[in-house]
């Protein structure tokens, strides 16, 4: 999307067709930082230390990693090391693990000299492919959001909230969950987001809103706390959020707050929808309150907060009672009965195990 | 409560007679400070910085402030400045009103000579009457806490959730949400308190936290997001908060984010308790989402936050991305359908019309 007028993707290569350049997400919103990576190590401290998060976004650069590992060593020393040091970045995420499972498969069977060029162009294709997911998801979700606005006068702003960054930052480009928003508005319809603040990490506030304001999206940032009330009083015709896993049956873990933002829309007759790239759904899994772990993160997000001083220097405040003990659970799970459809690239899906095994035959194994 | 093992109300004599001594509740949770309040101008000049803050304490602390005047100048002319003074402070306050007209209507008939002890004594007495109107409504709340934990294994904890800060800092002593807390606590019972930090505030995670900590209550501070999951998972016996007013039917206008926690609580069998002093049930009132303003606070309190950096310092951070708009509702409505029952001092009221009407038959005219 745009920044201030100007494309951008999250990751994109280098001038110079060797070095990858990404978008340095810890100083956002405050920062527009490009960082280049230049070897295998800078791509696997990039993934570490948050300079690039999401999911889509981690399985891209993984990708450009294994490049980049190709770029020193195309022996099959060198595909297994860079294999293994970026599968070490975050051996739980599923995206890394299909991104970096993917291209040891793709280059393989190659002779090592072979290996570097074969390696960014598959690279370049695995982000084109994200865009592409993403792009399928934002038309269909489209057609939804021109279907609530033409249930309303002619010119009325359509009023979208969404929860956390599923947004192009976390992708490559497009997001999940802004997708629909992006198409929309690009197209001309009046879009208002109110995003949610999104304790304890603060994405909404920060991310979210910085990439639909550089873009130009009306938006109005709200505490978490805030989704009951608009919803309330006519202030929301749809909620849009994305997912970290979905079940066959349409329980959605995502970020910690979402399930609450489902009651207040099922109290006041507001849609709910999902937007997902379709390998999010898996189908091994059944009830998701009683089947997805919910991980636990650690307390300092919540007690700590980082910000810019009046100075502009970027600083961590203490913001808890000392002593307190804090639970800091990462996602919650919204039951299916809450949630109006899955936005998937595919198609629309009802929450329900029907409706997503006839969307997707061939995974639910119908 | 106790602060530490020391016993302390939030406002006191102090003992040269004259002075009253309040805690600085701008310096908490990271400083116990005990302010001198030697003048009407003080008092005055402390409700509008907040170094008071909570409607039963504002009142009190008028009151003292009328006493104080009186010290000043005991003529109907220095009446009159004290009242007009410190109604300034904070016009929309009902306690500070109530408390302002009780001491004029009080003070006014005496002669000057009089008026000084006279004021004293009765601030004194407004200040044992919230302690007693706060612990009946623990005591009221004590036996639905009991009767909670019969139906449990012997010896379980029983976990109750609050939001914002309805705790004894907000009063002179015991806290209206926190009063049947207190005295479970106090009596052995085993009580395990999550604190939802309340946003953009943070009033739960610095008042609450600090008071339920140094008063040595178990307690866990949540982000306002998790009080879905931990109640959707078993982690919740009941929901125990306050009110800034509340209609003839029941329908409860408290902190932004309430709504959001009742509608949790309905959705996973989990009482939902609302505890407040009588005079805050607005009789007039029939229909609190229609008829309850909510009040627009500033962008500020979203966009920046107050703590402590690692040198102890003091100091306030930018944390929403540059030039995003912000809404801030400073409360919302809970509907009487989500609320088990009003814990008042008088007595445990469904929340509906016949019931409270039946609790209160002076005031609702029945």
């Amino acid at each position: 999307m745009k920044i201030d007028g100007k494309p951008y993707r999250t990751i994109w290569l280098g001038k110079d067709g060797t070095t990858v350049e990404v978008i340095d997400q810890t100083r956002l919103p405050f920062e527009l930082v490009v960082k280049p990576l230049k070897s295998l190590e800078d791509v696997a401290v990039c993934i570490e230390d948050m300079t690039v998060r999401g999911a889509p976004l981690i399985g891209a650069t993984a990708a450009y990693g294994m490049a980049l590992g190709m770029a020193g060593d195309t022996s099959d020393k060198g595909l297994a090391t860079a294999y293994e040091r970026l599968m070490r970045t975050r051996p739980t995420a599923v995206n890394l693990r299909w991104a970096l499972d993917e291209m040891r498969g793709f280059l393989a069977p190659l002779a090592p000299g072979e290996r570097r060029a074969a390696a960014y162009k598959r690279a370049a294709e695995i982000c084109d492919e994200d865009v592409e997911i993403n792009a399928a998801i934002g038309r269909n979700g489209l057609a939804i959001i021109e279907a609530i606005a033409a249930k309303k006068p002619a010119g009325s702003t359509i009023n979208i909230l969404t929860h956390c960054n599923a947004g192009w930052l976390a992708t490559v480009d497009w997001g999940t969950a802004t997708a629909p928003i992006y198409m929309a508005h690009d197209k001309g319809m009046k879009i208002h987001v109110w995003v949610d603040e999104t304790r304890p990490r603060n994405q909404g506030a920060s991310l979210t809103a910085f990439e639909l304001g550089h873009h130009g999206v009306p938006h109005t940032v709200i505490p978490d706390n805030t989704g009951g009330h608009v919803m309330q009083h006519g202030m929301v015709d749809m909620v849009i959020v994305g997912t970290d896993r979905t079940t066959r049956t349409g329980d959605v873990a995502n970020k910690i707050g979402t399930y609450l933002k489902a009651l207040a829309a099922k109290d006041n007759g507001v849609p709910f929808y999902v937007a997902l790239p379709s390998p999010t759904i898996d189908f091994k899994l059944e009830d998701g309150v009683r089947d997805i772990p919910i991980e636990q993160r650690s307390p300092e997000e919540v007690t700590h907060m980082t910000g810019r001083l009046a100075s502009g220097a970027i600083a961590t405040v203490e913001i808890v009672a000392s002593g307190s003990p804090v639970a800091n659970y990462g996602f919650d799970v919204t039951p299916a009965r809450l949630v109006t459809g899955l936005i998937t690239e595919k198609g629309v899906a009802a929450a329900n195990e029907a409706s997503i095994a006839k969307l997707f035959p061939e995974r639910s194994g119908s």
